[in-house]
């Protein structure tokens, strides 16, 4: 197996990242025809041959979700047609990871979809970080390697050397990897749940845990338009937790109107990682944005290499 | 389509629930030859013909979940194969549901496995209740029905008239369907998780949210050895709760130890559903067990007729 | 079979053609919620029961043809989960059509991926109007119905009472059904292909067959930018053609620049279908829209009904 | 492919079989976690990377036949999940084989669902000893290896230098395997069949062949209860064969009351291959047990260096 | 289910047959063209619309057993692309039924692959009679329905009231069924086996069992060649048997020298269904040909209104 | 991948093809049994071991098409059952191929049955040249590599140096390909087309483009009957074409009664690839043969050493 070529293919969603990943991995991203035609169709061609070798298709899910998968089908189904020895797709953000149940009579399970999907269009095994759900890796019938950016989120904590830590779940669903996360800094927890007041339809975001003095952390898996977040944080400072309140998330979904709420929020720092791009507009002071790409590059090379994944994250 | 007979079978995991939904819908349990040959090997064999029939096999998942499950793909064998119209499961306890993700590296995912097994075996639909995760439903490819007990326990608990609730959440895992429930009761909502105390190993219950004066519901989908409940209800009582605590959880798993557990702990109530047999050593004092066989008959009823189920629960 | 009911549903990408066609029907286009979330993944939802129905999802391919797929397949998902009992594609114009073969070393072969997903997504049946090439009904492993076109085009220009006709392929791939056209009508054929000239790389179009004097009607499966047709107008003219030149085509998928270049060429008429819907802006004198809807509306009829189809068209 | 790193691992039903292969391969079991949770259910982990590895499960059908296929099913789905890069099943005795058609309407072929059950949870080849029917081969969609037993007991009998044998089928269904092995030791044939007599329900073994003072081997795939078998040998000492009568079969399943028959009924000897466990109190005077680890551990080193297997037996 | 029109089509391997049937079941054969092109191609098409039947196609295995696979599988498909409702194959001579295990290694199991292309080309299930091996059924992943020919059998003889039987199974393979048989004319079993001569490499056939003075019937699922049934009878009339020796078997297969064989060997009668079709220069004297038209009829009419078959045989 | 042994199999249609294949690949072609019984059931079994291996079988279509798929089907199996690393069908003439489309409502599309059944027998790719529509890669869900003979026409006709060329579509359907070689040999373009007298049902060939004084070269995928190409050449001479009209296509089929027609209608040249057998009878003065084998060597080789296949042709 090791003779298979390596070969690192980028969709047009995140090509910076599968740069950085290509350059941790010293090799470059190959050659590929990507470009749309009058009619808006999607034309994808490996400029090189395929045939037998490990190729990796970085793609994730951005603003442009649809096309992103539709990207990747397409790319998938000139890969597989052309012989590729093994195909995975890398896909930090994973796409319509949060509909995957039936919440309402009807919907449809989505996340599930694109799993099959994804499998139908020619993959072999995906690569992903912190799935919405963890169950979601059984909606494949391949092998998934869900990474986990918890320890990248530990790390750069550490460094701060921080006291008196409390792990804000900002919602009930969030509350078992708030847990993890405080276990890992040595902080306390924190959960907050939405109640209607009395009299009145409108819900006030209600904490559980005690934060008074402390400096409050909201952890969650990703941030969307933020409503919820910034709700958490006015919480947490009603209930008297100090004004420093960091918050942490792996993916940077930040769908209007989040930028603008979390400038006004001003938060201590908000952490995420580059599963997202974040072009310029998308950027504002105190957000730190950490780098998946050492950490997807190392997964590749050891599955590349056939040595085990876990002991990577 | 209203012309597929219904037929009704049962396996050996629990007859009386069978014939307590056969009685709900106004038919009888058909006959099926359920035995075993001298070396364990199960034999099944339907008595009369069900060409075209829509089947539905009711099976649940006791301690003996391995021969429920054999049983259950050998059942789902002959009907395939003597040519049943559609073949739809009726498993009120899912088995290996927890066994829902990789917690682990290597680790495999049962419940995902299960679901694949019972499809190959021949069935077309699955009928179920509280999946321990909602996100299983998407481990099926064909539809699922995944009943929900909550209302049940709400219109139990209406007539109790009961004020100053709290629900509890046993551990951070369970806080999300602790919620809904808190939500559909009128009560508070409490969250328990365990913690390891500075300089030592044990593991301590904590208790967030308050609960001091305030009468407690313990809730979770399933109560396996009970230590954990048991647990928790020594944390509600240690921070003011009141002394009449109630356990609530669907599925009544009862494994050694809970029984003997439960007897101490001497809740108010514990109140199950009765997707589990339990036979006379297993019952006690303060014990009530619900039943879902009206719910089952009425949603087969309604697939039988091609209604919607939504509205049955 | 007869007692399943009918639904109907449509995409966002053609409403308009989904309640002509339910109103030939005598049915009302049924519920369903169709909105996106801010990060712009699509959410669905089908407002009543679909057990047991037998339900049609309008959707064609306009120019956002990947959010038009995207949508499709999360619209089968529902539908499939929900327990529809048999689901049918109504895609006037299939998308991704034109890629329907390795033209070039590693391409993919887009319209075989398309009808993969459809199915993978839930589908059991595709209805479709002329397809790009003929071949592509076995991109599916179930039926399609591959309605034509011709027989509206035939009866258009029939009232018209037109002599000394010649049916004209804008390129060689166009040949055969231009010559099936040519046969209905009564006209003679012409084909214009592509020839470079000696010293130069410019392509010209070179007209084979006899057109002096003659009524032409360029004919071919769909229009995307223009380019062809127009420059086919223009070697017509040259070879002593009569000015009064039609141009004829299925699918109007009239990306940019087709609109201000048809305006320009001043065709005697554009004459397409409904297939895809064009907006004020990209309407023009001399274009004559014919509508698919009384078509699309016996087939569904009948197939509703298990008559045969082939009668329709 | 040589450079796959071999693995071997065993389920619970026969390590010793496991160990004994491993031996002869010069390698040891692989570490694996195999434990049930409290509610009996199976939880399975292997130790160390399986990724990209040539995997061989060894499990084998015991009394506990259920029980070990679910074992079986889950260890797959381990391997698969983490990437084995090729995994085989190794069950010497393989459950249901004997349930391996319809023989009253409406039976399962529970065989046959083994086969899809075992491809389902992710194996890609069986090994397995004289499956009670060779036409069980076409139950798998991929390779199977079927060795046979016969050369075993060959060579066993020729050291003994017997003269004047009778190879004894004890049912018209095993009249085929004993000429096989008669032809391969030099034995007459004599096959056994049960009749009703005239005015009696009761059946009586009826011997066809000549027996009178030969030397009888009893030649089967299994014994089960060992009814069979007595009554034969009974019916062919009626008919003058010699006392010291043989009984030779591949699988000692050995239900209940089997071995207190074969005690009672006092043949020469017994002869058997250890493809099922047996232990202590199910071993008696006279049973003589083959190894079939040198045969199996031959056969995974042929497989696992891609030379032919058929050189092996 | 009631409604879906019954369709029967019939391939040109044996159309007296499908007529019969027809008549048994008081339809007319639906009309299909069925021709070849010039260079040997087949081409199928049904004449009226097959939406929803539920269609019966009957195509035995000849003599030009390839040709009536592939021709069975293009009439499988244009009844499946045309969207009928079900698809039955009814094939009284499964070809290659006895290549159904690997009896020496890297042999196809063409039976088993039949059955996989079969199902690939589209059929919903199959109707055969007397498989070569019971096991057979399990090739397939859908119902099976496999006749039996025995009961004709046994009313033939029973019309004789013959004394002093003697069923002869031909070789140690057909010892099962001829059991059956004898059980059920009340016959004595005699089974006959190649035994090589000590200093000679020639063959001769060996009778187990008592024949002297006794009426034999040799029983066998199918007459290929004859050589074997010739040399049983030989072998018979050595022991003493009586001269008038019946031959009874489902499949005239009638492979040359067959015919002539059985011409010289004399057989009281030759008995056999009508499951392959016999040309006059087939036929001779003491041929009897049984017909199972009226079986077969009897199973397409339960089966199409949803009865047991289990009841017809 | 380099590891796995190469082996070339040849079934019964094509053997010198094989063998020059295998010169050209400094091999042999493998033992392998390939027989009939007398039934006319065939019978496969390679001599050696493939297990590991990568496996190319040569089989084409010829005018005993449907025994040649039967063969290659049973061929595909035993390499599947034997554990070959990887199966490859080498079919330069596809048969069916011209079945690609439901031109009449109720046809079978032949050719992706044919695609479809391949793989069910286990192939994992397919060779081929000159598929009749190139949407037919399409049909299948693995890479095919359909070569062209293209380049060997155009080198054949570039030694000859003529001037003065037109290359003539014989029917609007082959004008595509028809442009692409005259493009490729520098000739102008013609097409034929059939067209309907007044007062007449006769059909008349029409040339269209400028063929007086011109040297026409016919072009076609294949030859089946050569009516069309002889009418062909009399509308081209007619029309005041150069007698010395070349007919060149890549398969020659060849049916009855093509031969003859050939021979009487005197091409200067008949220029084929020997991708169908040509025996003594089938030839003729003025046909000239390339051979396909270097074409096929030169891909198989590349495949197995994993280079790109494009390059080849």
């Amino acid at each position: 197996m090791q003779q298979m070529p390596l070969k690192i293919f980028t969709g047009s969603s995140h090509p910076e990242l599968a740069h950085e990943i290509a350059k941790n991995l010293h090799v470059k991203v190959d050659d590929m025809t990507l470009t749309r035609f009058a009619c808006n169709e999607i034309y994808v061609r490996p400029e090189q041959t395929v045939r037998g070798s490990d190729a990796y298709v970085i793609q994730t899910a951005t603003s442009r979700v649809n096309e992103d998968f539709m990207e990747l089908f397409i790319i998938l189904d000139s890969l597989k047609r052309s012989f590729a020895g093994r195909i995975h797709v890398v896909m930090p953000h994973f796409g319509y990871a949060r509909q995957d149940r039936v919440a309402t009579p009807r919907e449809p399970i989505s996340a599930k979809l694109m799993a099959k999907l994804i499998a139908s269009a020619g993959a072999d095994h995906v690569i992903t970080m912190n799935l919405h759900s963890d169950q979601e890796q059984g909606f494949f019938d391949f092998p998934v390697d869900n990474l986990s950016a918890k320890k990248l989120f530990v790390e750069y904590f550490a460094k701060k050397k921080m006291n008196n830590i409390v792990v804000v779940a900002p919602d009930t669903g969030a509350a078992k990897t708030a847990k993890r996360f405080a276990d890992a800094v040595g902080g306390e927890l924190a959960i907050i749940h939405k109640v209607r007041t009395a009299h009145n339809v409108s819900e006030v975001s209600h904490v559980i845990g005690d934060v008074a003095d402390k400096t409050c952390i909201i952890y969650d898996d990703l941030i969307d338009t933020a409503g919820t977040v910034v709700n958490a944080k006015e919480a947490l400072l009603r209930k008297g937790a100090n004004d420093n309140v960091y918050l942490v998330a792996t993916h940077p979904v930040f769908s209007d109107p989040a930028v603008s709420r979390l400038k006004a929020a001003k938060f201590q720092e908000v952490v995420v990682i580059n599963t997202i791009p974040l072009p310029k507009e998308k950027q504002f002071e105190g957000l730190k944005v950490l780098s998946a790409a050492p950490l997807l590059a190392k997964t590749i090379s050891n599955i590349h290499n056939a040595k085990s994944v876990s002991s990577v994250f």
